[in-house]
């Protein structure tokens, strides 16, 4: 009963590996929560967070994880299906519009004892939540992992000052409606339970808000639902990335040892670069498939531009992920069985996943190809600008929550229509130099208007 | 020059076939047109439709069209395109959800072509219509296979009265921005060309009023949508079925005949129905699952209920139909080799087209199951109380627009929760006979409400 702010998610800002000799190393970070755990750590939030892998477990039973981080060592079956089954395998296709509906999802017996664990591992969120703040603390609760712990934990602290925020875009109620009526519900009235909900865009707020109007039967009106008595505001906070401390990142000598060897592999050609996970919702196909139409239909490109496609690992324990990151592996081989020409490959296809690579491929970059089938947000958009060394044009899905703040200087594309990407990326190559410099300043401005430090004290603003 | 009323639609009143000798056969409608069409006979309609067959192209060149019909004899490489890759396979699937979206739709080089071929097809249609009908003629256009229609048919012919119906729902206009965005425009603008577009459920109609509004910036009030100096009505209108008519067509040879084999299959257990062409949105691998979830988890119906499943064949055209034939079929196997008994077979699942069959059935069952995904009326679940002996409980998918009527007295399910739909299937069988047919009764009376001369009456009095 001591910390004045708390966040939690189910990543935390540390990690743990074994090295060689077994020894237990400590990670920090990665991915789009770095920025925040800086912010959070300048604030002093106490992170509470899930273990998620043998080895933060045995961090946990040996007392090594940092002062500032709660890590939880939950019932690994528990975890499976919370995380796996219930969060990702269908809040996160829900919210994305994955499902192959004629037969997915599919509710049966089982559902019910995975949301079972979802509701556990919710509750364990709560209870050490509640354990470690102090009387009337603000508590921050981060994405859709975590839907159910906003009302659990006022359950146990009606003190507490409680946030959401969801880095996923939100469903359109039509889409919702395909999770079992009572499962829909629970998740509307678990966020509920906070006194503030955030989003990325003014479109994933919407379309929350218009979910509990019409599941719950709440009342919306001046950004703020009522609904059984209680008060919810619904803001708009869109993170934006911390531009100093990206380009100091950039700066250090592993980000700028990768570079010989990439400015050796493009050349003097033009680089159009894509860094994802290789996630569904990333739309990796389509985008292997534009640069074949582009190479196809504007054939004075070829062997004049590279294409550089980071896709690294994730999700390997749902079926759906491993068929997709074979899917984007033939297609890489088919553009380059089809067009490579001696001394020009292409595509190159990284799956290893390397960081500091990835910051020095920005700097390169002529070409941002960011086309999510939709996105809370989109960091990928936002890093590319502020770390490009001579301004990258930038084509972006208007699925993407960045599309709100970048899409004015952007080429936005429908991430379905592969024929009009395949264009935008011809436009964006086309791009004077000068052109291109100039939108990318804006485009860096704007993707740093709200950095971390700023994104969190909004939240927090909003529990004042 | 001459029809004061016209009707528009791709199927036809009538369709031809050769029989053994070659020799040409005229045949009466199918499906949900019947109805339609008596009426519209009734009201002396021009009906303009397509030659879908090639026995159909031949009655075209050799003049065995019956007056009142019009049938357009168009190019096969067109039709092939403007019917199965545009209308049936994106604008279908637009409408219902369906698309796998990781994978599908992806526009690319084809799509102008096919979508041209579109336009063309729509094209064809206006201008026959602009041919035949009379000075300020109404004209009602059916369907998503002409969209573009009404606009067309305005720009030949400014002084028709012309009114559009949709026989499918309306997506959302999160899911309708998958289209391309010249696409989605045409689409909308080309029904606004109408002076009244109706649906079958008031969901449809506001989803196609909020596609208008945030695609084309249109204004939507009072139930009219004024854009570009134009305004047309959005309206409901449920078509229903013609009690009488259909209770006559139940009494003739054909389906009397079929009655015994029928009770002889299900002797004294109860019936559990479902009649449905295998068509992704009838959802009916997971109406088999909750059949099989039903018989584990309440024991007590095994060997007292028999699941009949007309699966009738469709769009085998298209390869997502073929598969999931197939998975129909594998499913419905699995049932049966896990719960048949000695004089026992759980699901007989029929896949031949058999109408009279069908109605026969009708007369028969406990329970009917009408799951859809998605549907926009779905005239089974009115057929089905009509026709009923001794009254029928009806399983009911939210999600189709029959619900707004029949919802009250039906088990509602989401048609995604395969747990809820076998409860509901359990509750059905175990409602008593008195209850049944009182609940039925009524929902012999709501779905006999807007029999098709009224709804087609209520259209034309939407363009007075």
């Amino acid at each position: 009963m001591s910390a004045p702010l708390l966040i939690a998610s189910n990543r935390g800002p540390v990690s743990f590996e074994e090295d060689d000799s077994g020894a237990l190393v400590e990670c920090r970070g990665g991915g789009g929560l770095v920025g925040v755990a800086g912010a959070s750590e300048a604030a002093r939030a106490q992170w509470v967070c899930a273990a998620l892998s043998a080895a933060d477990r045995r961090a946990v039973r040996e007392g090594r994880v940092p002062t500032g981080v709660t890590m939880l060592d939950l019932d690994p079956e528990m975890f499976d299906r919370a995380y796996n089954r219930v969060a990702n395998a269908t809040l996160w296709f829900v919210a994305h519009l994955l499902f192959d509906t004629a037969s997915a999802p599919s509710f049966d017996a089982r559902t019910a004892r995975d949301w079972a664990a979802y509701r556990s591992y919710g509750a364990a969120f709560a209870a050490a939540l509640a354990a470690e703040a102090a009387p009337g603390a603000a508590v921050l609760v981060q994405d859709y992992h975590l839907s159910l712990t906003p009302r659990q934990l006022r359950e146990l602290r009606p003190d507490l000052r409680i946030g959401h925020f969801s880095h996923t875009p939100w469903a359109p109620p039509e889409y919702f409606a395909l999770l079992p009526d009572a499962l829909a519900r629970e998740v509307l009235l678990g966020m509920l339970g906070a006194d503030a909900v955030g989003f990325h865009s003014a479109r994933w707020a919407d379309a929350f808000a218009r979910c509990c109007v019409q599941v719950l039967g709440a009342d919306y009106a001046d950004g703020v639902l009522r609904h059984e008595g209680r008060s919810t505001r619904v803001d708009v906070h869109p993170l934006g990335v911390d531009a100093a401390g990206l380009r100091a990142r950039g700066a250090q000598p592993d980000v700028q040892s990768r570079l010989p060897h990439l400015r050796e592999l493009v050349g003097d050609r033009q680089l159009v670069l894509r860094v994802d996970r290789t996630e569904l919702s990333k739309n990796l196909v389509r985008g292997l498939e534009a640069y074949r139409e582009l190479l196809r239909s504007r054939p004075q490109w070829r062997r004049r531009v590279v294409h550089l496609a980071f896709a690294y690992p994730s999700r390997h324990d749902l079926p759906e992920y491993r068929a997709y990151t074979r899917e984007v592996q033939r297609v890489a081989r088919e553009v380059n069985e089809q067009y490579a020409e001696d001394g020009w490959l292409p595509v190159h296809l990284e799956v290893r996943d390397d960081h500091p690579r990835s910051l020095a491929a920005y700097a390169l970059a002529d070409v941002l190809l960011v086309n999510p089938l939709r996105d809370g947000m989109n960091l990928v958009a936002k890093e590319g600008p502020v770390l490009s060394t001579s301004g990258v044009s930038l084509v972006l899905s208007s699925q993407a929550g960045a599309a709100d703040e970048l899409g004015a200087d952007a080429h936005v594309v429908n991430p379905f229509d592969v024929a009009q990407t395949a264009e935008a990326l011809h436009e964006a190559l086309s791009t004077p130099a000068g052109l291109r410099a100039e939108r990318s300043a804006r485009r860096a401005a704007a993707a740093s208007a709200m950095p971390p430090t700023a994104w969190l004290a909004a939240q927090l603003a909003a529990l004042a």
